[in-house]
């Protein structure tokens, strides 16, 4: 990287644990790829902490931030504006800050529907959607398909009220659309059989639980297309058991991809170059 | 240099405008020469957010902060402690954060005197000293010079109300050493007869004005070590003609070096590599 100077935007991931995360080394990238003087740096915040450290960056030359567990809810409440769809969602993973105002946005749900999109070649409206999982990932991913035409969403959690709640949610504030069921394999059999797109969003199966699976893959029917967010392995034992039926499959490093490039462009106002960016994921994840 | 991760340990510059220092690269050779984990970076902050940006940074992985114009004197009413030479002069260049607590301290003095020690192996102790300038370089100057026992302290200002508020302060502090002097020649003759040391605070002599001179050089006696802050040339017309004369020179790129090599020890708690600071500013100061 090239020093950092006074002229380079910086641009924060704010998060509490971080860990290694993959986003720094995929958005400097991109930056170094376009020739920009940003860089991206993790910025480990503790909740108490959040509105101190945003308005401390607000003072200083970044161009924004991205916004992981746990603050992508309390960050909300210092922003100046916040876009529709992460209104919706109620919760923000990307804040842009222009003049010292801040703005946020979501690109979760946004980037794993453009990641599913431009893998499969078909688009989310009409679709019928099955989503196992109702945290905050399947919250985004949720509202946002809702938001953008899928024809039925179904939810299914162990704690059946968590997806109630979020199914009431969604058809009060997007469209009517959204049923909640319980894990009772039968009543999923039906919902499964016209299911288009099935989605993971829980954490089963991920490494180094790689041999855990999150429901019986033969419930899903060939002709759906299985996505699952985790990247980790990047072939979950769900994508393969499904792939091997004839599923088309879709693996969680596009959804990370995508949230990225979406930001990217809103830092920056240029469109990411995905697939540099790509290489360092694959890279990354091996 | 290596990616910023979340264990990096950051240290700011804070300044308005900041130009081109040579601060981060020297501080980031020091880093990278030890092996550490850290990385300096300039910050521009307007004197209105200076307060915001402070505790933001105090919330976030920074290990502390040099503070350069406008800032060394406001800075002060954000820090929880200060270092008692620091508070003689009324002024802090460097900053400490310790678990979230800001301690100041003011290097640019005795930096110069260690700058001035290591050079001509001489001490300060003791010695007849002439100032010349009552900005703020000559304010730190100044103060440290009394405070580590200078027998005497000649302040000479082209507005003399400045240096004779300047030499009470120091009287009033320190210890009663100091009187103000005009420009006139025959009174500035006169005390530079038995001047140990001659130092020049005022930017006369600074590129591109190389071919100013702050005083006429005929008033210094041989036996005087001959100090400039400015190292932009390294050898100022003072400098030339004085030493032509046999004094014994001083320029400012040690002053520079090790204010900051004593803030590096106060950020890292390690002896600063000065020989490979030093390398970095010879080449930016070409």
């Amino acid at each position: 990287m090239n020093a950092i100077n006074v002229n380079t935007k910086l641009v924060g991931l704010l998060g509490n644990p971080l860990g290694h995360s993959f986003s720094p080394a995929m958005q400097n990238r991109a930056f170094e790829k376009l020739g920009l003087d940003y860089y991206y740096l993790p910025i480990e915040v503790a909740g108490e902490n959040l509105g101190d450290v945003v308005k401390g960056i607000s003072r200083m030359n970044f161009a924004g931030f991205n916004v992981t567990i746990p603050h992508k809810i309390n960050i909300i409440k210092y922003l100046d504006e916040i876009d529709e769809l992460a209104e919706i969602i109620g919760a923000v993973n990307t804040v842009t800050i222009k003049d010292g105002r801040l703005k946020g946005y979501n690109t979760d749900g946004s980037g794993f529907v453009r990641s599913l999109e431009e893998e499969t070649g078909i688009t989310v409206q009409d679709q019928n959607v099955f989503i196992l999982g109702s945290g905050g990932a399947s919250r985004s991913i949720a509202l946002t398909v809702a938001y953008k035409g899928a024809r039925t969403i179904c939810l299914c959690n162990r704690t059946v009220s968590k997806a109630q709640e979020l199914a009431g949610e969604i058809n009060a504030k997007v469209r009517e659309c959204c049923i909640s069921v319980t894990l009772d394999k039968g009543e999923m059999k039906e919902l499964l059989k016209d299911c288009d797109i099935f989605i993971n969003t829980t954490s089963v199966g991920m490494h180094p639980k790689d041999e855990e699976i999150p429901l019986d893959p033969e419930l899903i029917n060939e002709k759906t297309i299985v996505c699952d967010i985790i990247y980790n392995p990047l072939k979950t034992k769900l994508l393969k058991e499904t792939g091997k039926k004839g599923c088309k499959t879709v693996n969680g490093l596009g959804m990370l991809l995508f949230q990225g490039a979406e930001a990217f462009k809103l830092w920056t106002g240029k469109d990411a170059p995905v697939s540099d960016m790509e290489v360092i994921l694959h890279v990354l994840s091996r």
